[in-house]
């Protein structure tokens, strides 16, 4: 993936970005905010009818996943099975054992970055200890595969194993570059290498998931591996663009916590590759010493924010392109999810 | 499950001992280590031929595994599916998915006991930091689904992900009862009941996942479980004699970690539940402040070495009589593994 945007299309798409539709919380709209509410029905069945043994362990794993959160790769499962005739109802377990594994990667990363919050909540291991919170995350991806296996479909299973084997190779990768001399390593180029696997492969497992479904032809499912693929980039990116600008009740999430934890985030990657030698070996011997305030005065001097944010404007652009005139049934709902994909505010 | 041995039967089993054979080390069994080298050539290929990035990841994946250890859950696949006429070929890739998940879980566990030492070489937090260990962890899970999956298999997939969700509650069950008042919940009942999750259901779902992919018939199924439920608390309660009696260099552990780490371990049930109240409560108040030698002392006191041995001997003989007579094809076999798990010094 080449790293965007060129630099011509900077006015173009300012200009643009006052006639878009913004959806800045996803319960704005009505028919996404209605397929959550199915989504998060569905977790608490399968977590609280279970009733497992001991019972800690079982609040230690409802803690987070009820936290809310915006249920994105649920969310695709789902739309990229209606879009190509598949229901709600036969998607919806799929779903749920996406959302399983995606949040047993939160606990787990939680834990390795030492992030204190997350959905405005305590962290798992804050709350329940480390070593409860290890195991936590281990049951969910096992209730996951139990969930998977019990729907008796494993080629659906290849798919959602693969994006969780992409997922660890990423945040390996993403933790080995904090340990790296950062002025070689963190370019934007690496950044991209990193986020296809971390974020962007477990959400395409999603989308395949979701296109197997509802039985889409080869032309439907590589419309919407691209459309995923894109939603994916501006997803991690507005990610980053939060992690810097927000306040802490925003997102939920503690600020700046990439910077602090050395985690790969666009914005300072793209200060970093903008900005002299002199520069950003200094930026990098402070942050080595857990000082952020050059990091942050590199990226107001390289307007990184305004860089990410058209660039996430370019991703979904390029997103919104794959899939239309695909005859696609939901084609507004995608659309309404790309929006607020770039939009959000947590 | 009741707790043993009938004290009655001390004499004969003491004599018995005599005359059975004794297989010390697994590969001095010829049937039985020709299958582990197929097991860990599998392996090998399995974690060296995928050339996975970033290598660190890779490495800190295979460090554990490839330093050796019993192969226990494999062979049980490989065993049970040969005793009903399936082939090594055919259960091999579900034998290295059990592998993979076993030695996640073990990466995992060791990290929450902050244990050094396992096979004889650092556990993998020690060697590669915590951090990645995690990973690697959640990496062979990803990998075992993977397998499992491309083999087209969901009813086995469903056996293997219910004996993992039983090994996560087993691990939280027995961190709970590290924290607990010990002098009440540490009983012989609640390390079974805890042993039961934590490491006989997943070697059930093995031997069943090794009885499906050879087609066992109803009554062929439920004699390889009792088997293996029977060979899964005598390897338990056989780990925790080599935890109290073994050097370090014989199990390749940490010696005595479970009463360093409060973690159960049935001569200490045996000891608490045999001792008067006054002693009872000295040995938890100085087992909490990291003393050992009482716990020690009372563990001789009450014979809970040589009542564990033969508990375990019991739990062999009934493994025995479960598949003798059942036409397996393999009952030889299974007799070898069976002496194995209840003499081993590793």
């Amino acid at each position: 993936m080449s790293e965007r945007p060129v630099e011509s299309n900077v006015d173009k798409h300012t200009e643009e970005a006052i006639d878009e539709p913004r959806v800045i919380d996803i319960l704005d709209s009505k028919q996404l905010g209605h397929r959550i509410d199915l989504i998060n029905k569905a977790i608490r069945i399968q977590l609280l009818e279970d009733g497992g043994e001991p019972p800690v362990l079982y609040e230690t794993t409802r803690h987070l996943i009820l936290a809310g959160g915006k249920r994105l790769r649920s969310l695709l499962v789902i739309l990229c099975s209606e879009a190509v005739g598949g229901s709600v109802e036969e998607a919806l377990p799929y779903a749920v054992a996406t959302e399983f594994i995606q949040t047993a990667s939160l606990i787990h990363d939680d834990i390795i970055d030492e992030d204190a919050l997350r959905r405005g909540v305590k962290t798992t291991h804050e709350k329940y200890g480390r070593k409860m919170a290890i195991i936590a995350g281990d049951l969910l991806v096992a209730k996951a595969i139990k969930m998977i296996g019990e729907k008796s479909s494993p080629e659906l299973l290849t798919y959602v194993s693969a994006g969780a084997i992409s997922m660890c190779e990423g945040e390996a990768a993403d933790l080995l570059m904090s340990t790296n001399s950062k002025t070689e390593v963190y370019t934007k180029k690496n950044y991209l290498d990193i986020v296809r696997l971390k974020t962007v492969a477990f959400m395409t497992s999603a989308a395949k998931v979701g296109a197997s479904i509802g039985n889409a032809n080869q032309q439907q499912l590589e419309a919407l591996i691209t459309f995923t693929e894109n939603l994916g980039y501006a997803f991690q990116i507005r990610d980053d663009i939060l992690d810097v600008i927000a306040s802490q009740n925003g997102t939920g999430k503690s600020v700046l916590s990439d910077l602090k934890g050395s985690r790969c985030n666009f914005l300072l990657a793209h200060a970093l590759e903008d900005s002299a030698v002199e520069k950003r070996d200094r930026c990098v011997k402070l942050l080595d010493n857990g000082e952020l305030y050059y990091a942050l005065q590199l990226i107001d001097e390289t307007h990184a924010v305004q860089y990410a944010t058209l660039t996430t404007q370019q991703y979904i652009d390029d997103a919104k392109n794959a899939i239309r005139n695909q005859g696609f049934e939901n084609e507004e709902n995608l659309v309404l999810l790309a929006d607020f994909v770039v939009n959000r505010l947590y």
